[in-house]
């Protein structure tokens, strides 16, 4: 059966991708009985695949990723290609049609044998296959009445992709909305293929946390955490990138939410008695991880660890006990907090009435991002702020959520309540006199170089609750054991 | 003192970017001398640095590598900086100023501190620091006659960098042609202080490679090897990038020289009696290795491999013992082809004279690449094919080589002889009755499947020979013995 696998990893069935087609063509068909016009003529989806990309304009390339809509219609690995869904109107069926780029013969020495289009059509398991130059010939056969194209903005990097450019696209009547919203829905409730995919990044993605963390030890290098990880997710996973940057914090670099970029790049060495955070999630065929474990450098927790690594689980925990389908995620976002500042206070750092605190923002001093977002092709995956859906809340302590949505069963995503002490949002809370009020500020300077702590878990929302994909040590004493089992 | 530094790794001192930009100063005011028609005003020269990379639409960025003119002048890690070398036409000498993004202060909390001017100024050993929106003003004062920016096109990929866009560039004379070739040909000769970075990356290289022979057998996954590379690279030697994508080939994939691309992603299992052959290097501050290992799956050569293996040494040798200031890389090329033909006719592989079998192209049917390339910050680097040097040949065993010139101290190329069964070249080397009558056809069905050896170092020319930098184990002897003490 044609399927993607590295090794002996796990096997991606193409019929995940063919599968998802389907969905998205009764989509297709369903908006059209709702009454969205795309006629009765032939209708074709027509989506372009990702490209090479090189270093500047050097002949090394980056190693290439698919983009992440085509990855999910078609699940192929090669850069250059095109497809097409050629959908029958009335039974809403698609016949899939991959072009993939016709390569000079003498590539073959630098390559490996070029693949005949009859073994692209056996190894993707799709209906036909063309090369890219006989795009025009097709679709001049095919005499589509539309040709619908992607073109939309992602609400969390606000880049737009282009719609398409292709030979003879003048002649026919294209469109490039309407698309976008309907595949992007259709990504957000996983199939049961999906969901497979899904469960085993993480769980390798789990894996290489808990080989970080019994690696870790004061006068490692962050950076070598990195390394550990990415090491276990490709060569016992098969993971070949990494989904996001890792961030691997210590000390006050675990407070910094994005740590781990290019100018601050995970090359401090860990200290005796500090807090790590390590957010770092493997990929998969197109499938995102995205787990953070917080842990001591030492393997045991000080009290003062305790305290607030305790709080962050708390919020974690009710938010994993109540969060299910037909629940709002932004009061999920709203239930994480309140738990978060009744520990705070609990310990002694705040006082007051908690609900006060909540609508003064006090929350958003502690955790300046939202409760988690939608994971799946793309890390921060699609599908959060449609127009379909709830827009983005103005409130600031909840403006940060990634979508708004109400759960539905199938929906994958990360719970990663946090607390941090962050110097810019502690003067500024402490400057204010309605927040300041709230907060013990003796106790609070004992923490100002504590760091962070973050407990991020990727969830599967169901009917009746939600599970958890990240099996890695949570609570203190597990951590602790794990860490001296090295 | 100013330095890049990964943990406990090799010392990068900022220096070594001064010196640079120093050099690329004497250069233009040399050639300013030699004719060159910069005027007498101000003169300047602007860069533009890389900039952050989105996969796609997504917030997700590829991990930043700097611009290699960049970095050779600047050093600087960050993305989206400009530079501007402010020359006194005079004495050549240069002030170095460096343009860094204004970013939002809520920023920091993503980020970490946003540094300051003066600590940019402190980190990177340059003159002057400024934000980019700085920049129309610092021109407007510095009234330059002329500034010169940076566009040319790469010999090896054929793309052309574009001269920078900035605020106000339509109130000066700008000139985007005369630097590329100035800075291109300063960056062939390296510095001592370059020399001891790539001394270090190949050092780093090297030992990875080691790890991997020791750790590959039978049954384990090409991209294991890949993986243990990456890992030994970045958390040993502190490189977080690879130079190029790892070419990891077992079996006939051996003979594919690019393989390990997305479309052949170093995905087969190693099988008993196969060669391997194993392209890696990694990237210490932008500065790049490029070593490839042929060795056996199990660790003992047969005698096939052997032949083969010990033919493709002794090109190498050749080459490594006559290379010098001083000699033509193109004859290089030619030795090597011709150490080669005579080693696989006292093999048996071939019959005839071997000068003639060199004029028929009988070489490039083992070895379709050329003899090695310039390396520096980029792994094939600039200087190739610049106007003032000899132009490409056109012979279609020599048209590969990816420069021609005369070889200088302080060169810094690889050596990478090698030799292949390829399907496609072999079918047309048998259909070709000017090349059949010199291969004893029997005889070359046993190698069909063999695949492939390339022996590669790292080389720095001298006055008086060639030091290789790239300390791995060459002689059979010296492979199975590595390969044993596992």
């Amino acid at each position: 059966m044609a399927c993607f696998r590295m090794g002996s990893c796990h096997e991606v069935p193409m019929t995940l991708f063919k599968n998802n087609r389907d969905k998205v063509c009764k989509a297709i068909v369903a908006k059209s009985q709702e009454g969205l016009k795309l006629g009765t003529g032939q209708l074709l989806i027509l989506l372009e695949g990702g490209k090479e990309l090189s270093y500047y304009n050097t002949d090394v390339d980056y190693v290439f990723r698919q983009e992440s809509y085509f990855q999910y219609m078609f699940g192929a690995k090669e850069p250059g290609c095109l497809g097409i869904l050629n959908i029958d109107t009335k039974t809403g069926k698609p016949s899939a049609v991959l072009f993939v780029p016709r390569l000079p013969d003498e590539y073959e020495t630098w390559m490996g044998s070029l693949l005949k289009p009859d073994e692209f059509k056996a190894m993707y398991g799709v209906d036909e296959v063309y090369y890219v130059d006989e795009l025009e010939t097709y679709l001049e056969k095919a005499s589509p009445q539309l040709i619908l194209t992607l073109s939309g903005t992602n609400s969390d990097s606000g880049l737009t992709m282009q719609p398409p450019e292709f030979a003879g696209k003048e002649k026919y009547v294209t469109n490039c909305d309407l698309l976008y919203p309907i595949i992007s829905e259709c990504r957000v409730i996983k199939s049961a293929e999906e969901i497979e995919v899904l469960r085993y990044v993480a769980k390798v993605s789990s894996d290489a946390h808990i080989k970080v963390m019994q690696f870790i030890r004061p006068g490692r290098m962050e950076y070598e955490g990195e390394s550990v990880f990415l090491h276990h997710a490709y060569a016992v996973g098969g993971c070949r990138h990494a989904s996001y940057t890792c961030i691997c914090g210590s000390g006050t670099n675990s407070a910094i939410l994005h740590y781990g970029h290019a100018g601050a790049p995970n090359n401090r060495p860990i200290q005796d008695g500090e807090m790590c955070l390590f957010d770092m999630g493997a990929n998969y065929c197109g499938y995102a991880a995205d787990i953070t474990c917080s842990f001591p450098a030492n393997g045991k927790f000080t009290e003062d660890q305790k305290f607030i690594y305790n709080a962050v689980l708390a919020a974690r925990n009710a938010v994993m006990e109540t969060a299910r389908d037909g629940v709002s995620w932004v009061d999920m976002h709203k239930l994480a907090g309140k738990v978060l500042l009744e520990r705070l206070m609990a310990g002694g750092l705040l006082n007051g009435d908690v609900d006060e605190m909540l609508d003064a923002g006090v929350s958003g001093v502690f955790q300046p991002h939202g409760l988690g977002h939608l994971i799946g092709l793309d890390v921060h995956d699609v599908g959060g702020y449609l127009v379909t859906e709830p827009a983005r809340p103005t409130e600031p302590w909840l403006s940060k959520l990634r979508f708004a949505r109400i759960l539905k069963a199938g929906m994958y995503v990360t719970i990663e309540p946090g607390c941090y002490f962050i110097k810019q949002l502690l003067d500024k809370a402490l400057a204010n006199i309605q927040i300041r009020k709230y907060i013990n500020v003796e106790m609070l300077e004992r923490f100002r170089s504590f760091g962070g702590v973050r407990i991020e878990d990727d969830v599967l929302i169901t009917k009746t609750g939600a599970e958890n994909f990240a099996i890695v040590p949570r609570t203190v004493e597990e951590i602790e054991q794990t860490m001296a089992s090295k």
